[in-house]
């Protein structure tokens, strides 16, 4: 592509709505424009990586043995009250009447179409296993739309759905869609992590998340730095440390006047935050519950909600907590309660010796308790805690790290829940009518647009993987029409690249040196060559690689070389 | 591909709904499933095909310097009322409202989001020309969805629009398109013709409407057996024929009781019908017209308002022509009119000599008529009506011949109209502002598939042309599992094929002989390839060329050949 005959056109102002760095460096760069909230155009610059993007998710798809078809954007009312969500999906849901007054959505995701094509489709048992995808523009009518296509109303999704006779069927092919998923990411030269999900209101079995590693992520992610274990923070096992250490200290009471926090009392005290323990009072279906986490670690919600009688747990008001420990928050703890209390440790918790706790008393904390000597050992002791970087790996191997990322893929077993509310079943080899279960497998390709761009910038602008970049190369001319020998040697060298098989741009526009290398640093084009008087002389050209500091002076053949050219 | 692990569903009942023979086969095939009315799921057989003529259409956008974009198929209603068009758009616009209440459309077309753009991107003519383009999901609300993919709801289309500081360049992108659309069509194999057509609402001056033929066709067509000359019947030009014979007959009156039509009257006086007169009353801006029209012709609605006075014209009431002429209608004729009556007589109509009319007396008529003797000659000679087989073209080579066309390509010079309501312009380069003039060119890739199959089909289901084909051959086992040999030649015929560049499927499905050619055939693969076990034994393979009726069996290097394997 000669850039004199494409549409690129950067700018230097961003508008003050742009937060996040890619959705800047998108407007910038001018791959995108915004048409009304939540809605963008993909400039041709911009739609150059769209279809990258696309390409390496189809090719990977189809390695997967999914086959690809087209659903209707617009989907009808009808199907979705089958499964519910026309009320359950929410606000998100983008309804919309037709002219004879028939209800329709914009649909945001496929279940609904795809579970009634395989009802009329799938007869028989023989035809399963099977995965179905397409590569679509949805919408999702976001109450708050921001970060540019990171979070817009409508966007290109991948979506792929798998239907098998049995739970181990599925299993299957969920790993090859896992693995697909992988390959996806590495060639697209993305770091990323594939972390164990919370099914959420979706239902199903196992549900993992892909999520592009940034620092601007909105989810913290555990993972460990020597396998492949990676979790949400917030579903991330925390192990019971090894064993809990000898008594050391007689239990005594410390004045705590204004210390209300484990963090106060740790400094009035000089001790490590890590000898203290927080304890946090909650109504469960048994009544009063105490949960106690270390005073370094913070309680998890989701994992105390899955213990026994906490389902439908709530904190507890501060006039329960006087009327039961007779004290106010703040000094709380589990020495000497009343009986009827239950007191739920974490693990380490549990393994503590010589901690110090609140004295239920105002402006007292205990300090030197010990289990089983000054308060009974803990009627339960759970995972409670989110994990923290330093923790153990659940799977064993290595520490766990914390980082962030963004959501750009999220695979689930989703079961028989949608293939049972639609009445899809096949005849199995008995001839029974047969419910299959299935799989769904999201990509959002072009958020993933964005989030690379998050992962891969520098002050000069965006710093393409190489597999994302608009074009691999440019060619830029110093002067053209000041000499036409320039102009011919770079043309010449743009096309033997271009036929060599790296896709090559000329930029021929006829700016400045200064203008010229800015746009193509913002861009983020990864391997740029500069054609010069000079260099002519010189017999070389000016190689720069986007992410390397230094410019170099080589010959064709070393170019060649340094390019990959074969 | 290997179609046992592919999805391929087709079916002998087709619903009573399809009503063409292309809707009936997309179904039977089972290219498409629809999900409701106007809307189809596009199933991997299908998809193959549309994705076939989509990249034909992208890649011949490219050769003509289009550049490939993404807008939003949502559009905010502003935008629509700056051009008046969310109004005056009627029903095919699908509006609808979002959680905030806010006004959208599905895009129908996308003139406003693009001169948006624009408005935004352009700043000086240097950027000029340019033509954008895209392949997107589009909606139109049509009030009554039919013939399938054909005239769908939602569909695929590829819409251009290109902007140009004035005319002439306007002209030369027009030529550039227009080229292109013959080069797409052509690469697709398909039997075509550019029209001219009328632009109608839209405005703007030059328009071509790209047609497919087929008999099934909505739009008639009127095409040069000799030359590249094609046009709406109801825009061609009927040219004048050559001269008028002399007067051999005298005037006079006949009785015709019962015969109020040109045919009845030609046949009671056993004549040719185009010695005989039609006369139309119309009631013009200046009052009473008379238009007249011979007898085996049909009078051009279109063309008759585009005359001095009738822009508005309607037809006359009954009562209007008894006060006028005396008569009631199928005697009415221009001879002895009142002075105030304008006749306009058409082209053939005033070269006719001895010819017959009504009497404007109820049960005669008037035979032998001649201008100039016994009725002035007419106030107005003009081209008023349909042209019909066998006129001169107007070009001026060979004659013309009517068929049947499909519409699946339009392209407009739209002029500045958008561009001025929406307040686009750029710096000219006086430094002064220039609002730039605007083409579009649309094409409906999911039409073309079924106009394809209007165009291409037999007894036995589709004929492909080769380019949009779902795989350009078919290697079809008989019994594989009973001879481990023929499944091995197959499959190596098959990897043989695809490694040599021509698409190939391997029918591995182990259906019988019959079901499996059947499905074949249905689906109009244009190359069957049969390994059998007699064939093996005998070195042979069976070919069989889907639009010929007889198979052939070859040697592998003969059907290399023949498969124009290189």
């Amino acid at each position: 592509m000669r850039l004199s005959q494409f549409h690129l056109h950067t700018s230097k102002e961003v508008p003050a709505e742009a937060e996040i760095i890619s959705h800047k460096l998108m407007l910038k760069a001018g791959m995108i424009r915004k048409l009304a909230s939540g809605l963008y155009t993909w400039t041709p610059l911009g739609l150059r990586v769209l279809r990258k993007v696309e390409r390496v998710v189809r090719e990977e798809m189809d390695a997967a043995g999914a086959i690809e078809m087209l659903m209707p954007s617009v989907q009808p009312r009808e199907l979705w009250e089958e499964t519910g969500r026309w009320e359950k999906f929410g606000g998100q849901l983008l309804k919309v009447q037709d002219r004879k007054d028939a209800w329709y959505c914009y649909g945001p995701t496929h279940e609904e179409v795809i579970t009634d094509f395989a009802r009329n489709e799938l007869a028989s048992y023989k035809q399963l296993p099977v995965t179905f995808y397409q590569i679509q523009t949805k919408f999702r009518d976001e109450i708050r739309p921001r970060f540019g296509v990171m979070r817009a109303r409508e966007f290109l999704m991948k979506d792929a759905y798998s239907f098998h006779l049995d739970d181990a069927d599925l299993d299957r092919q969920y790993r090859v869609m896992y693995d697909a998923y992988g390959r996806i990411f590495t060639r697209l030269g993305l770091r990323f992590r594939a972390v164990f999900a919370d099914t959420g209101a979706i239902g199903g079995s196992a549900s993992h998340e892909f999520h592009v590693l940034a620092d601007s992520g909105e989810d913290a992610i555990a993972f460990s730095d020597s396998s492949d274990y990676a979790a949400n923070t917030e579903l991330a096992e925390a192990l019971a440390p090894a064993g809990r250490a000898a008594a050391t200290q007689a239990m005594h009471k410390v004045e705590t006047p204004y210390q209300r926090t484990c963090e106060a009392v740790a400094e009035l005290l000089q001790i490590p935050l890590d000898r203290t323990v927080k304890s946090i009072a909650v109504i469960g279906e048994q009544g009063f519950v105490l949960a106690l986490v270390r005073g370094d670690h913070t309680i998890n919600e989701i994992k105390l909600a899955k213990l026994p009688g906490l389902g439908n747990y709530r904190m507890a008001t501060e006039a329960e907590i006087l009327e039961t420990l007779g004290s106010e928050p703040g000094f709380l703890g589990p020495v000497g309660p009343r009986n009827d209390i239950q007191v739920i440790a974490d693990r380490s918790v549990a393994a503590m010796a010589d901690f110090v706790v609140g004295a239920n008393e105002k402006g007292f904390h205990l300090v030197g308790v010990n289990w089983g000597r000054d308060l009974p050992e803990p009627a339960l002791v759970a995972d409670i805690r989110n994990v923290v970087a330093g923790d153990p790996s659940p799977d064993g191997a290595g520490t766990l790290d914390i980082t962030r990322g963004i959501e750009v893929g999220h695979i689930f077993q989703l079961g028989r829940n949608y293939a049972e509310a639609m009445g899809c079943t096949v005849q199995d080899a008995n001839g029974k009518a047969a419910t299959p279960t299935m799989g769904c497998y999201g990509i959002g390709v072009s958020r993933i647009v964005a989030a690379a761009i998050e992962q891969n910038h520098d002050d000069n602008g965006i710093t393409w993987p190489e597999a994302m970049a608009p074009w691999q190369a440019v060619v830029c001319v110093i002067n053209p029409k000041k000499d036409p020998a320039v102009a011919e040697a770079a043309d010449a060298l743009y096309r033997q690249l271009n036929a060599a098989g790296i896709e090559t741009a000329l930029d021929d526009r006829g700016l400045r040196p200064g203008s010229m290398f800015a746009d193509i640093e913002l861009i983020g084009i990864p391997h740029r060559i500069v054609v010069s008087e000079r260099g002519l002389a010189a017999g070389t050209f000016e190689y720069r690689q986007r992410r390397a500091g230094e410019s170099e002076n080589l010959d064709q053949v070393t170019l060649s070389a340094r390019l990959g050219v074969k």
